[in-house]
């Protein structure tokens, strides 16, 4: 003790002489938007009515939508073989990484276990893909209306979020006029979501096409996120942005959250297309990122190959067809209600209802137009201001038939009583 | 398409004609030492010999210590009840929080949930402290020798890192004065790790008391690395740091990877011991970030309750008599080897071997001793280069006893042939 005593006396570096411990600049600026316009709603349900959330992205909630059971069996395979508890390499399994590489290779965008991270999460695969691209400063592209942890990562990260304007009435395309008005030297990379949430919207081969050849003049790489990747439904096609370029260096995103209906494991990845080695130096950087928390469970990614291999396409044929039929259904109801501006989605499992608050008589946004439905009807659904997109609001679309029939009967009945 | 076109000719600001993609300043300074300093060995084993690796800090490596039945009971539990694949709270799951607070609640040092934040293991947990304490530009003091994942999540998020010494001929203990002389106005916090990686040294209360006599001097917050709490041996006793302290705020890490023996499980945690409210900012910091990736897999994290409540004491115990008598064989065989100086391990599951490089006629340090160990004898250790302390290195005690005294043999008939 002496010691220290001595030493406080010989140092004269610290002048501290209260605890003071602000939160770091980095942290104070790692905003959740949905959370922030969520806690300043003032939302105490209606005690009489029994509550109905189409709010939450997690298709799990009403235990309608579950995970194969040869996923299941899987994982247990796994548990049980007292193999796949230990350390894997960063970047991912390797064994997780080359089914990957098996089972989504096209021959358009080929793909090695190289080009393949594996990640705790669609959440941290993103991270590691705008923290290798972006520099603190630089500014990224983000769609508006869009998915809020674009923002929330890029913010946290230091980087300008620049928001290019889907177009509603065309099935929420990009507007690319505006989008490349929003380019310049310090541009780091574009972000696009397809399938889209919140929007439901699926993007049609042509204008992929568009976008690439506007990356391609613009020299601006892609982070694809395609976590709702072949959920579409009717005529929708699902196009993988890396098979239509042979050129445009796309980090592609997805994982096993939506696909396979297991959110809470927390295991994404990034696809590397890059076949004119223009990402040599980013591959590095998704490296050495993905050292800083080791990666995805191990029971989990020990089970990637039997899972994306083994698990039947009917599983996700149903899944689709679930969901087609809710958004066929969510459509035709909403639709006849006045005051509402229905898009039918074609993808992911969402849709954006617009909010006509000119015709309603004590609503003047989304966000009021969501609070006043949770105190009167106790459905939940979460205003566009959480997506950067005012005047709308966003369903999830994975309820079951019934408590969808039950949620859209209550805000017919709200909105009747609140139109002009 | 005549639209993009159009507007690429309105636009000049961007000015880019090439596809030129740097990484990120931030993934260029992610740096994992460990992989740098043996990336850089040459080490081609013998190949008349059987790799013997004493260099991974995973005791499932060899198969011999395994998780408890329960725990994977308790993971396939959940599995089977289809309710734990859903996204849980950013911070962890509130049935995961409840049982740690009340497991590790002491008189001494209260915990509620909400002083606890669950994270993908406990790197991510270090990054979570790490990120809400410091700024970049600000200084973090880091043991010498240490785990180099300080380190690498430090230098990444631009915080200078200040290396006090450890002092091998007092069980590892710090050198205050020299931690000390290393705090200015600009130190953000002082990291501690007990037991220790790579020492395998398990402060006494004494020198815990002291440390934080100096930190409540100096106003210095703790992030209390205990990955290895109660991994100790003999008549060491661990004492959690908040035990001891009323004042200083610290920030606790620990995790489920090297008690329960799954490191590949990635399930940590952060305790928030903060009696006075000195971190009511680093509380939301933490939970601010934690909305990056959304935390643990949520199969590991609904089976904490059972997991941490129902492991036999007897799993434990057993544990540590192994480490134990594997740290006893290691001392007693690598004392009798010239030119080798050892350092009997308390805790955890390492030891360092100092070498006394005057005393071999070919090896001049810590990395060429490792490199031809690999070359001659198929026995792989890390270097102390990889922690900052040359001409040291460090031994995994894990391996089946077998395993050890083969690699002892080895490592003795190495040293009798390089000695003077």
């Amino acid at each position: 003790m002496s010691s220290i005593q001595e030493s406080t006396s010989k140092v004269i570096a610290r002048t501290k002489t209260d605890w003071n411990i602000p939160a770091s600049i980095v942290s104070r600026r790692t905003i959740n938007p949905i959370r922030d316009v969520v806690f300043k709603m003032k939302v105490t349900p209606n005690p009489e009515k029994e509550e109905i959330s189409l709010a939450l992205g997690d298709p799990t909630l009403y235990g309608n939508l579950n995970v194969a059971e040869n996923c299941i069996d899987a994982v247990i395979t796994q548990l049980k073989s007292h193999k796949a508890n230990g350390y894997l390499p960063a970047v991912g399994a390797e064994s997780a990484r080359i089914a990957l590489a098996k089972k989504f290779s096209t021959k358009e965008a080929p793909l090695t276990p190289r080009d393949i991270v594996v990640a705790s999460g669609a959440s941290d695969a993103l991270g590691l893909a705008i923290g290798a691209l972006c520099n603190e400063g630089q500014n990224i592209l983000l769609p508006r209306p869009g998915f809020s942890l674009y923002q929330t990562i890029s913010e946290s990260k230091g980087i300008e979020c620049r928001y290019y304007n889907l177009l509603p009435d065309r099935n929420w395309e990009i507007d690319l006029d505006h989008l490349a008005s929003l380019i310049d030297d310090n541009t780091a990379c574009l972000l696009i979501n397809n399938p889209s949430n919140p929007c439901g919207s699926n993007f049609t081969r042509q204008h992929l096409e568009c976008i690439l050849t506007l990356c391609e003049i613009y020299k601006l790489p892609v982070i694809s996120d395609e976590i709702y990747e072949d959920m579409v439904f009717g005529d929708n096609i699902f196009y993988p942005l890396a098979n239509l370029s042979e050129t445009v260096p796309i980090l592609k995103i997805s994982g096993l959250a939506k696909r396979y209906l297991v959110p809470g494991w927390r295991v994404g990845w990034i696809f590397i297309h890059d076949r004119n080695n223009l990402l040599n130096e980013i591959r590095d950087g998704l490296a050495s990122l993905s050292n800083l928390i080791l990666g995805a469970n191990s029971l989990i990614q020990s089970a990637i190959p039997d899972i994306i291999m083994n698990t039947p396409q009917s599983f996700y044929d149903a899944t689709n067809r679930f969901l087609e039929e809710n958004a066929k259904l969510s459509a035709s109801f909403l639709k006849k209600i006045s005051g509402l501006h229905v898009i039918s989605p074609q993808g992911a499992m969402y849709m954006m209802i617009g909010i006509n608050v000119g015709e309603f008589k004590d609503i003047k946004n989304d966000v009021e137009f969501s609070e006043k439905l949770v105190q009167e009807e106790s459905v939940l659904c979460l205003p566009g201001k959480s997506f950067h997109y005012p005047n709308y609001v966003r369903i999830v679309i994975t309820a079951p038939v019934e408590k969808l029939k039950e949620a859209y009967q209550r805000i017919n009945e709200f909105c009747v009583r609140h139109h002009v």
